[in-house]
C-alpha cells in the first residue's frame, strides 16, 4: 500500500477537520493555543485522526496561526495526521522542517481568484506545486504534498468554471506529482449535481487514488453536497466543528460544511466514520467557549442523534 | 387532466409553504393576522402558490390558528391554493363550509405517536380519512383530501418504522379516497438514503400521480433529503420561509426544511419553480418581524444567490 493509500484509504471514509485552519481564518476572537490544543485533543478522543491545523503564513498577519509550531507538538503528542497550508517556497521551508505530515497547496481555478488570494497566477500557483513536490522529494520525503483547487465549483470574482477547466488542473497538479488532490467549493455556489457530476469525473482521473472534496455551506447546500460527493466516489471530507470557516477574498463565503451533521449524514448512508457524536459535542463546547461572538452552525449538536432508532442496517461500502 | 393532477402536477415541481401552519405551531410570538396576510402576500408575489394557512381546531387550544377564516379570505383574494389540518370530523365539518381547497388529514405511521398525537389510533385514523372523503363527496366534491403519513422515517415514540408499513399506510389512504398523499420525517431522522428508497417506492405506489414530501432539518439532512426526495420522483416539497416549524409531540423537532435554500437546490438540480428568492428575503423580514425571538434558518437569505453565476444550463426534468 502507498503512503497516501495509507492516510486516506479508499476503502473507507476519512473526514477532515479544517476548523482550526479555514475556521479561523476569519475569525473575529482568535482561540487561545491553550484552547486550540483542548479542542483538538477532545476532538480527537471522539476518533477524529486528521487536522488542518494551521497556516505556515507571515505570524505578523495571521497571529491565529503564529502558535503552528505548538499545534504540531500537541499534534505528534495526540498522534494525529498533521496538515498545514504552505502558500509559498518560504512556508513549503519552514513547514519541510517540522513535523508535519501534509503540506497543502492551494491553486485557484481561476486567474482572476488566483491573483486575488495569492498574488500570483495561476499558472505560477501550479508551477509552486511542482516545486514544492521538488523540495519535498529532497529534504523530508515522508510528508505528503495535498493541491486543492478552490473555487471549483464557480468563483465568487470570475463566475463560471468549466469542469474541464477543473479537471484539466487536477491532472496538472498531480503530473507535477501531488500526492492527492482537492476540489473546494470555496464560495459555495454549488448544488449537488454539480459536485456530484466533478467527483465523478475526478474520481476517474484519480484512477484508484483518494482525492478531498472540500465543501462551504454558504448556500445551504453543503450536506446535500457531501451526499452527492460520497455518491460519486469522494471518501475524503473536509469539515469543521460548528460549520466553523470563510475565506477573507470570498465575499459572503461563511462556513465549512458542519462536522457533526457530517457524521450524522455518513452514518444514514451506511459509512462508518467510527467518529462519537457525543465527543464532538465536547470538543465543541470548547471551541465556542474559546471564541465568544463567533457563530457556530449545525441542528444535529442541538438536537442529538435519535435516541431510539440506529442506521446500522444501512448500505455498507 | 384529473383535478389532482392540475393542482400538483408531475411535469414540474410544488413547493408548498407550510410555515404559516406547522410553522406556528410551537411559536412563542404568535404573528398578528395581518402581519400573516402581509408574509403570504409577498410570498404569493414571489411565485408561491401553495399554502398551508391553518389548522381547524378549537381556537381556545390553538389560537394562532383562531383566524383562518380571515387567512382563507386572504387567500382567494390572493388566487392561491389553500390546504388546512382538519384532524377530526368536526375540523372537517367546519373546513367543508369555507373556501379551501384541500384538507389535510394526518396519519401516524405508529400507534405510539398517533394516541399522543391525536388521540387515536392509527386504524382510527386511516379510517377518519375514509369519513372525510365520504363528507367531502357529499358536500364539497371540488375540494381535495391530502393523507399525511407522519414518523414516515422513524418516531420519537417508537424508534423504527418499516417502509412495507409507510407503503401500506399510503396504500390504505389511497384506497379509501385520499387524492394525494404525503410522506414526513416529522422528527428530522432520515438520510438522503431513507428518503430516496422510500420516495422511490411511493412514487411506484402513486402511478403517475404526485405524492408530498415533508421534510424537518432538525438534524441538518433536510436539503440533503429533498435532493434525495427529487431524484426519486418527488414532485411536492413542504417546506418554510426561514425553516419555522415543529411539533409538540416530538421533542426537539424544530425546522421544517428551510424555503429559501429548496428553491436554490431545485433551480441548480435544473428545476425551474419560477420563485423569484429576492421576493422570499421580502417575505422573510415580514415574518420575522412578525415574530420577534423566533429563531429563522437557512444561510441562502444571508448570502444571496450568486450574483455571477445561473444554472440555466442544468438538468431540465
Amino acid at each position: 500500500m502507498s503512503r497516501i493509500d495509507a492516510i486516506y484509504p479508499t476503502d473507507r471514509i476519512t473526514l477532515r477537520e479544517v476548523g482550526l485552519r479555514d475556521g479561523l481564518q476569519l475569525a473575529r476572537a482568535i482561540p487561545s493555543t491553550r484552547a486550540k490544543i483542548g479542542w483538538m485533543k477532545r476532538e480527537t478522543q471522539a476518533g477524529v485522526r486528521h487536522y488542518e491545523i494551521g497556516s505556515f503564513l507571515p505570524a505578523a498577519r495571521f497571529p491565529q496561526f503564529a502558535d503552528i509550531e505548538a499545534m504540531l507538538d500537541a499534534g505528534e503528542r495526540l498522534d494525529i495526521h498533521s496538515a498545514g497550508l504552505t502558500l509559498n517556497e518560504r512556508g513549503a521551508e519552514t513547514a519541510l522542517r517540522t513535523g508535519l505530515h501534509e503540506m497543502v497547496c492551494v491553486i485557484s481555478a481561476t486567474d482572476e481568484h488566483s491573483q486575488a488570494n495569492m498574488r500570483r497566477s495561476r499558472k505560477s500557483a501550479v508551477e509552486l506545486v511542482g516545486k514544492i513536490v521538488t523540495m519535498r522529494d529532497n529534504d523530508a520525503p515522508d510528508k505528503i504534498v495535498n493541491a486543492g483547487i478552490a473555487m471549483a465549483f464557480g468563483c465568487s470574482i470570475a463566475g463560471e468554471v468549466s469542469h474541464d477547466e477543473v479537471i484539466r488542473l487536477a491532472e496538472t497538479c498531480l503530473a507535477a506529482g501531488a500526492d492527492i488532490v482537492g476540489i473546494a467549493d470555496t464560495v459555495g455556489y454549488a448544488g449537488p449535481k454539480q459536485v456530484g457530476a466533478l467527483c465523478a469525473r475526478i474520481e476517474k482521473l484519480c484512477a484508484g487514488r483518494a482525492f478531498i472534496i472540500h465543501l462551504h455551506d454558504t448556500r445551504g447546500m453543503g450536506i446535500a453536497n457531501a451526499a452527492a460527493a460520497l455518491d460519486n466516489g469522494a471518501r475524503v471530507i473536509d469539515a469543521s466543528l460548528g460549520g466553523l470557516g470563510g475565506c477573507p477574498f470570498a465575499p459572503g463565503a461563511t462556513g465549512n460544511v458542519v462536522f457533526e451533521d457530517i457524521v450524522y449524514l455518513a452514518e444514514t448512508m451506511g459509512y462508518r466514520t467510527g467518529i462519537d457524536l457525543a465527543g464532538l459535542k465536547a470538543a465543541r463546547a470548547i471551541a465556542e467557549e474559546a471564541m465568544p461572538g463567533e457563530r457556530f452552525h449545525g441542528t444535529l449538536n442541538r438536537a442529538g442523534p435519535p435516541p431510539n432508532i440506529s442506521w446500522k442496517a444501512s448500505r455498507a461500502i
